[in-house]
């Protein structure tokens, strides 16, 4: 398989049609079949398909899932004042792990959990998805090694955050990690707009320029201690406060150069019937 | 492709032949190679290798990769008096995860990162790996779901796990995950005898009966909020204490029924020579 190599503005997003996945690349409402994936290479099929009939599933499925947890000071002192205790500000990007599991494509269920206490929350992130392997490589060198970037909602249940010894439930129960609608290169991750909306209303807006550590700072650091891979993402962090997500509602977060990832919120009631 | 159904013992493997990776059937020193794998459905090809002279990989590649922490009371003792502090018993089975990015295969060197300040231990591990897809099930049902077990290293940075944030480095930089070297079924999780040895003496020594929640505990725990794959890992933790290894050890983990993984330690400066 050779690599046709893109302009710096290509948009690749992952579909299921007739029950065959293949990558693709979007030019405007037409999406170009290839035969490959963006990461090892591919050619074009020259099959066409419209867009707005394709299933899109997450645009890739991560080797390794990372994220930033903590990385907006006004998210950390949101999250101060709801629990009325101190949140040291991230001295160094470490960081941390979500569960591959939880992955959910765009316009698919965000599924309440029969258990939940109901205080489940939306998180608007910028995801980056790494494009070839990179082992010890310096914040100036590190954009290089990101195929480009996508969207992603931290979906995260706050009692469940607060009650267990870690984050399994509260961050990675089924359906928690919608991620989409698709990998958009050319992108400078310093400087996007993230927008969330819930049924439309505006509930959270802010600028990846206030990030702690920014993406080639979290690469650069992981790689000094661990290989990222074609496919990993890093999550990086939403900003400001958070409110809940109930079902019957629909969650969009859009980004400016990217698009906007929709997904409905249902309960697991309704899931199972 | 339609699956084979083994007999209750079977040791599933996984090996590079030649650059083609395969999954095998150990049968004593000889291993029959089969087309597929054990999760999905499999046929033997026909093919006999000696197992001697077989390049081994992780018995399976995770989609998600689980582990327990904290699940011996005498390890998280032996860890309060190190730190001289409260490390309170888990209450329920709250997982956590590790990275995928860490598994290396039997016979494959630890790399102690250049940066590491040198205390790096061992943690000998019971590791239970997913068959079939599990949501909702019992504990009585849960091993149902288990094609069997293996052995892991947890291997560990203490000085990176108090200092950091989170546990990425400190649990999860690039071969601190060894596993393997089979998955073995027919076996009770309940009561194996782990063992780690040092350059051939015994470091470690416990049994599985003494973990806090056991293995059906977890895997019925998780599948009321996450949906278990075939191929998932759950490491259940380690007892007592443990130790320093440093390069030009050779770290052994045996389980009686299943066999022992070992791996040799060396430096990220011979690493990369």
């Amino acid at each position: 398989m050779t690599t046709t190599k893109e302009g710096p503005h290509a948009r690749w997003c992952r579909y299921n049609h007739d029950g065959i996945v293949s990558f693709g690349l979007v030019d405007g409402a037409t999406v170009d079949e290839v035969d490959g994936d963006p990461f090892t290479g591919y050619t074009r099929t020259g099959v066409q398909r419209p867009l707005a009939e394709l299933q899109l599933l997450t645009p890739c499925v991560p080797p390794t899932f990372y994220c930033a947890g903590l990385n907006y000071k006004a998210h950390i002192e949101w999250g101060e004042r709801r629990r009325n205790a101190r949140i040291p500000i991230p001295e160094r990007p470490d960081i941390s792990y979500r569960a591959q599991s939880a992955l959910t494509p765009p316009n698919s269920p965000i599924v309440i959990p029969a258990a939940s206490t109901g205080e489940v929350h939306y998180e608007g992130e910028l995801v980056a998805v790494i494009g070839r392997t990179a082992r010890h490589v310096s914040q100036a060198e590190a954009l290089d090694y990101v195929l480009g970037y996508t969207i992603g909602n931290d979906v995260s249940e706050r009692t469940w955050a607060r009650q267990d010894r870690t984050l399994w439930r509260a961050k990675n129960s089924d359906t928690f990690k919608p991620m989409g609608p698709w990998i958009q290169s050319g992108l400078d991750p310093t400087n996007l707009d993230v927008t969330v909306k819930v049924n439309g209303s505006v509930v959270s807006e802010f600028n990846t320029s206030a990030m702690i550590f920014n993406v080639a700072e979290y690469i650069s650091a992981i790689s000094e201690y661990i290989t990222l891979r074609p496919g990993d993402v890093i999550w990086t962090g939403t900003d400001g406060g958070t409110d809940r997500i109930a079902p019957g509602d629909v969650v969009e977060i859009s980004v400016p150069g990217i698009g906007t990832l929709r997904n409905p919120v249902i309960s697991e009631a309704v899931a199972s019937q």
